[in-house]
């Protein structure tokens, strides 16, 4: 079998983790199968040295901030292949650029082009480990660029499809996707498997197992990836294309999210195109907009309400009242403190049922939704951050998630 | 005038270096002149990795040591080139392979085989601050190399002559180069100037101002080397190939070091090949031998004794056995606290009376001079480790290196 392992910053966060990883590694070479690795950079390096950039500038230049940023993954790669090397294994550390990661010269937030993987497969040829380094790429100009948030998980699934992978595998330190966050339900149960469109909705609702633009990525080319633990040997979760029948109509998971915050615009003129000039500035400062609900009030008045990532809120509140003014509305109000709990599963909008035990159940629960969206497969309740943990446990016992499927 | 100014890791220890870093950058481009810089790794980066990977691997792979240890001048660009564009200069921050420096693959001591600087050129072009990483290079194979110790000073003068600079200035944590250590002897004096001859010597000698290959490669292609200070502005002392009459026949510097060891093996046959029988296994294990000097002790049976570097001491302890064996010597005894202290000035070998002057100072010290080793401009004592403050001291004095040429 051929296979791309993924390993995160915490797998890879000290020495003795990185020698854990290479024994893995190392391990899984002995028994046959071919092993290409993609690393994170260790534990907190991007963090820092993003805070070492805000020491030096207070708007770090994107293009330097990438070049920054690249060298943690750099480390890494080096690390592992050192640590396999000492255990006799033949390995070689790749960059982006080495690998033939190529990327278009967005700072930050790299798009990969194209995977030119001729290094890659020649190194596996001669018997050796190659260590991609993750996160990063290069353009045709030779420059480095980052891929943003989740962007390793990217790497190596695109690196996967690149080199024909029998399957992705994302070693994380979790035994795989569950039911729910088990620090919240102590009887969350692992998943054995998921269909790509739930892990997405997973993925894009709050969980923190993988990113929804490798998830995506791997579906369109129909990649399995294994969501599986890098400390120990455990069967973990595999996300494929297969939904089996009688998982139709059924809920899987439930995700949650604590950092959530609320714009409500006051008194919105309804006519045509104040949608886009209420959301164009928005966009245009990288402020993602989350749910959009629009509620009459009055005749030709409406009020207008958004989410947008907590982290959002303070840059999104400075441009606001320019845009009320342009746009005529009578004010806006936040609120920082929310949360949204969800239920994932093929099948679940077309059986309404679901739809209303939710509703109920955080009701009974007296917990009060302020917003409710949904899409083919979710249903997502936006509620107050501090009592998501309570509704992930009501809604986990109401579908009776912890039995087994 | 077109220079390249290069910056070593004590003058981008921190944020705070690295933006008056910036700030000196800045103002000699408001003055006309276009820059080229060339940074160290911050502070104690490099040996920090050093002991990362010694934490992975006891015999870190010296392909990916180059790997790990390249990351640390990567940071430095990046950071230098943001702390430029936050003071509103356009800078690029350009790794060794983005500036073209092209090196063969001899891992940790790679050699700079040709520099392709149309990149530097063109981004100096479009007014910008092109920040290069000092100490790397890459093969044509992609493969990044390092260039060993000494390596940025290298980095810099190789790009100076390749862009055809007016000059390279090494700028450092001292003012120029001194007739002495200021350390240990407070009246030393600053030399405006020195030839390439004597700088070469001097840092072979010990003194840490700037290393030898860049000197040597200043030397060749005849460019001015300014040594001065990356803190304050200060005339500095400038290297090159014009020698004023009147310092012939003079003693420039003192130069010593602290850090030499000495082997003696006894009783070495005296026939053909035995000495390439005893230095080639330590060449090949990559120990330097300085002095060398062969006592005939008995008919037939010498002693020969050499120096080294006191790091390298144990393990040349280590192959000397073997080598005893061998070339059937009857033994070796070796001694780790020796020192070296040199008179450097360009003619002094051809005026005998320094050579006494220096041994009799020595003597009337109370200082015993253990080997003595001279070339066309240097003449050096090995001493006691311990004593060679007082030796500095004194010739500093017998030569009258206080008063002004």
């Amino acid at each position: 079998m051929l296979v791309v392992q993924k390993y995160g910053g915490t797998s890879v966060a000290d020495a003795e983790r990185i020698r854990h990883v290479a024994g893995r590694v190392m391990k899984r070479v002995r028994s046959g199968d071919q092993v290409v690795v993609v690393v994170s950079a260790m534990g907190n390096t991007t963090d820092e040295l993003i805070d070492l950039a805000l020491q030096v500038s207070p708007e770090p230049d994107p293009r330097e901030l990438d070049m920054l940023l690249s060298t943690g993954e750099q480390m890494s790669i080096a690390l592992v292949a050192m640590a396999l090397r000492a255990m006799g294994q033949e390995a070689v550390g790749l960059t982006g650029q080495q690998a033939g990661i190529f990327t278009r010269a967005q700072y930050g937030a790299g798009r990969i082009s194209r995977i030119e993987a001729d290094r890659v497969r020649a190194e596996l040829d001669k018997g050796r480990v190659p260590i991609v380094a993750g996160f990063q790429g290069i353009t045709d100009e030779q420059e480095i660029v980052t891929l943003g948030r989740g962007g390793s998980d990217l790497s190596a699934v695109a690196l996967a499809i690149a080199i024909g992978a029998d399957r992705c595998e994302n070693c994380k330190d979790v035994e795989g996707v569950y039911t729910a966050d088990p620090r919240i339900v102590p009887s969350a149960r692992r998943l054995a498997d998921l269909t790509y469109e739930e892990m997405l909705e997973l993925a894009t609702q709050g969980s923190q197992v993988m990113h929804n633009r490798a998830v995506e990525l791997a579906s369109v080319y129909n990649l399995p990836v294994l969501v599986t633990s890098s400390m120990v040997e455990a069967p973990g979760t595999l996300i494929h294309g297969e939904s089996e029948l009688e998982e139709r109509n059924r809920v899987r998971a439930i995700a949650h999210d604590t950092d959530v915050a609320k714009i409500t615009v006051r008194g919105v003129p309804d006519k045509p195109g104040i949608a886009a000039d209420l959301f164009e500035p928005l966009a245009n400062a990288g402020i993602s907009v989350d749910t959009i609900v629009q509620n009459a009030s009055e005749a030709r008045l409406t009020d207008l309400t958004f989410t947008l990532a907590r982290k959002d809120l303070r840059r999104a509140e400075g441009l606001m009242p320019e845009i009320c003014t342009r746009i005529g509305a009578n004010g806006f109000a936040a609120d920082a403190n929310l949360g949204k709990v969800s239920i994932v599963g093929v099948g679940i909008q077309t059986a309404p049922g679901y739809a209303a035990r939710m509703f109920r159940k955080l009701s009974s629960s007296g917990i009060n939704i302020e917003l409710i969206s949904t899409s083919e497969i979710r249903l997502t309740c936006i509620i107050e951050a501090a009592r998501v943990p309570d509704a992930v446990r009501a809604l986990h016992d109401a579908f009776e998630l912890e039995k087994a499927e």
